[in-house]
């Protein structure tokens, strides 16, 4: 049994919370510490289960019944408790990214040198049903050797220009998901990244210096040629789909709909939307990775998305944004970590 | 190279003018007849390389030249023309349906006894890519034997309450086809029919003594169980699907559509209606049944579609009809031929 | 809060306890007794919350803390228990079939009169997402009035022909939910039904006196035709769809698969077969009937499928065996109840 | 009635000599001129009604009777035999590419100055009922503002080593057609392209100085984004698929197979593979892109694909290998013309 401590009460923190005590077999949750702890949450969170909650998350840290911590605060804080949290003794599991700054990125791979505790960063579309299928595939050969690899990734509705303005601009944000589908469909790192890109959704994010719409090639290391389409709005809902082509077939996904039904009537013949929330699309891959990330403490494995799979996205993130700058391909060789 | 007169100029008569003067490479027309012979219709045939109009069929018949008669006529005419083609030593292709009237197809029947002269029905969707590709997944082997088989056929707006009077019925007029696709996918004959039908689409034709809606259940004689489902309207256009269920598994068809185009906005994913009129989608099949008709003739073969082939859906429809007014399960053997 | 007692703790008996313990908010499960309860189901119960188990079902009954029994004991007890419950003043949710015998049910029926306890029967395909898709698209109008229902409903794996024996046979064993889905998409009860069966999946199924192959085709009160294609072997999996034809569309579903990869190669487009395993397929309707049995029971208002909604399918699987004995159709009003 | 003369009896002469022959209404062929006219095809053209067959392509432009030249021989001969076939007063039909040589487009144009001759390329693909099916989605305002266009555009076999090196590398030859497609989708030119390639398919095409795969990213004149991602071999066949995504909606083909038919069975659940030829998956839009040319010539109105629709995609040609060889984003204004 996995003793759990939760930092961070808001969405995503309640949803590890909710699915670890719901869903997770072998983990239970000691404490929930966020510094807005409301009645209300306290309230949920001992329906569920939960033992305490606090404001103060050093109370986590400090209480040596707690094997791990759930690091779901705001972005900025997600290093300095990460490091704080290995010199507790604690594993970690911390939500993406790591950080935006690769120097604070660095000082959590130092934490946790020669340590053998557990760390794992928050990209849970690995543990999607579908991307998962993809991925399957192409382990089992049945695509060959990846030649394109292809990313669609498009949100039903555009942040705030105010939230645009703080999130480390749309390829930290958002892309940096895709990054992240790349490296594990790719099974290799990127070489260059290239990108195009353009305000066409809301002129309010290009006047906070962020862009909305872009299409980023990548060369990767294995010589395969990947290409990730992004978009803040797609007025059908979230688009996430993959499909990677290679020397003996392909494997596509589509996205998934609330139902398999189809309307046929004088308009035409109509099926349902994709799922429009990221939550609701990937409920599941939340607490599977949760589930694999207490497996790997148990038996003292690797987890299956570590330290330096935190880092990567955050690198290419930054060699895209630098493409964007110079207007050129630029190798993440290039960006020094 | 087969020379062809062809009888009949309305719609079908045209349809199979055009394909045996553009497709069909080792057939020609010599002499086009119509009782009602438009000086348009006259000018338009020999535009496509028809080398005469005339208003009597018999010029036809009693042309040495004129190796096969395609009977286009009305459908009355059908089999008393076809009689008189075999005695004067053509070869017949003749629409759908021979009579509706077994006495008539008897008559046809014995005509055609002791003779080489080839005789082919007009089922053309037995020549349809779709449906073809399903008898071939069942000829292969894919499916197994076959259990359950499934024919979806509903037009897309029902005839005119006067026509209904005068079709012979739904089952004779539209049902037939559905009776002879179940045939050629299950390679075998019905010993049994049950009908539950209705009027739902149009008060005129349920006046008018027919029905507009039916569930048809066949047993065929391998032990499968087939089912009709038919309906005069569907407004999304004309539904023309099978699916054979079967030991080893399951082959289906979906509609045709004049694209694969997909619209996927607020209001869902929209694709495109099926192709609305039986002469959009079926009319690759035309030529092919005419070219396999001349095959036959020129290689001394059978035809795909004989007499009996004609004969057997008028069973059918007979059948269903006595299954409608006895409401109950009607054998093909009560009917007598 | 809703307290529960589970009276069987076989297959389903544990989806139940898992469900209520995990996934419905205002319920809990007091006790689960079961005769065999082994000390393995016991500690899963308790680690799921689960207060006590026991092995006889009386201490459910006579216990005042217990407001709502969950029958999922085996088939030829529901009747009797639900008897006893009732006039224990329990609420109660039943396992389907509430009896195969006509005058059981009426026992039960008997037991409610002047009742104000809530009585639930488990048809679950009712709260699954894609059937609810097309109730919902019919009673929107979406389809104007039903014509035509199909329903395709066939098992991976045909059951021993010893459970066959004993199951009171294919209509009243697996059918019986295809008799539900007829009644709630058509909105209301069948008139008569005409089953066409055979046997071709297992010899032994038919040695045993049972079917399992059938087209079962039923004229419902409002006019429309349904349809039932039933198999108890599909090679790919469960066939769990349903279409709707009507005068202004029609509205259908497909399987469910594990995820919507699709791999295209020289062999063709492959994507995944419909899920195996009823529980995969249906398991969040599980859940969803459940939670709207406690809430009539909170609001106290109807609950969603009553005693008359579990007698009626029988009534049509009593008919439709009748139907296959006289080879004939068969009115609902035949069967006396 | 509009004459042709066509020069060069290669495939797409044969092509283009059937479909003029066989569904033009309001055009014949007089003379089919070939350097190797074989007896074979002089025959062949007989029978199909062309009037005459030579060797030397100047009988065709010499004849007074003949209105139009379709030319269809080599890639090096098309300005050449264009700047002709215009002086001599013959409209132009012209396969595409007219020339990979910028000057010698240069010289067509100029001949076509102050002429009111009609001239037409011919980049077949934008007759394609799925193209144009996503084309007028976009014309009707159904997806808002492109945002980003997305080309497929797979050949299912790579050309031998030899055909690469003279072919003027994948881009001129191959990627040609989605140049096109890209400024037909997104009604508009180019303004900058990059590329990411490969040799992944086939390492005889690298030695012979091209690639076989890549992904092409593109900055569009009204600021969308084009991508079109392109290999030489793809083992499922000829992958032919775009979308187009903007404001308001998503706009996607699939591939057009030959049958509907899919197979269920323990493997999984099977479709065909894509058309495999391009002249299958093509062939109608051969006849619409000739329909539409005699329309001009007859209407005299401007044909559908201009020269400069014929120069547009080769200097994209151009810009493309110009973006791989100094390995960054290239204008089209930096290429001369």
């Amino acid at each position: 049994m996995v003793t759990f401590g939760v930092i961070g009460a808001g969405r995503i923190g309640k949803v590890h919370t909710e699915s670890i005590c719901l869903h997770i077999k072998n983990a239970k949750i000691k404490t929930l510490a966020d510094p807005f702890m409301t009645e209300e949450t306290a309230e949920w969170a001992k329906a569920l289960g939960v033992e305490q909650t606090v404001k103060d998350y050093h109370e986590i840290l400090s209480d040596p019944e707690i094997d791990a911590v759930m690091i779901c605060s705001s972005t900025n804080t997600h290093s300095p408790i990460s490091v704080e949290a290995i010199q507790a003794g604690k594993h970690v599991f911390c939500e993406k990214p790591i950080d935006h700054d690769l120097g604070k990125i660095k000082e959590v791979v130092k934490a946790l040198e020669g340590s053998k505790l557990k760390y794992q960063v928050g990209f849970n579309r690995r543990f999607d049903h579908n991307f998962e299928a993809v991925k399957n595939a192409i382990t089992a050969g049945k695509i060959g050797d990846p030649h394109i690899i292809k990313i669609t990734s498009r949100d039903p509705e555009p942040p705030s220009a105010e939230y645009a303005a703080v999130s480390g601009g749309m390829f930290l944000d958002m892309t940096i998901h895709d990054f992240d589908m790349v490296r594990y469909l790719a099974g290799c790192d990127a070489e260059e990244i290239y990108v195009q890109s353009a305000v066409l959704v809301d002129p309010a994010i290009g006047e906070a210096g962020d862009v909305d719409t872009a299409v980023i090639t990548l060369k990767m290391e294995n010589g395969a040629i990947a290409v990730i389409d992004n978009s803040r709005k797609a007025v059908y809902g979230y688009d996430q789909r993959a499909e990677v082509f290679g020397s003996r077939g392909m494997v596509a996904t589509a996205n998934d709909t609330a139902s398999s039904a189809v309307l046929s009537n004088a308009d035409g013949i109509t099926g349902e939307k994709p799922l429009y929330f990221f939550l609701e699309r990937y409920m599941e891959s939340f607490s599977r990775e949760v589930r694999l990330f207490v497996e790997a403490i148990e038996k003292d494995t690797e987890t299956p998305l570590g330290v330096m799979d935190g880092l990567k996205p955050v690198l290419m993130g930054i060699a895209a944004k630098k493409s964007v700058e110079e207007h050129r391909p630029v190798k993440l060789s290039e960006i020094a970590f």
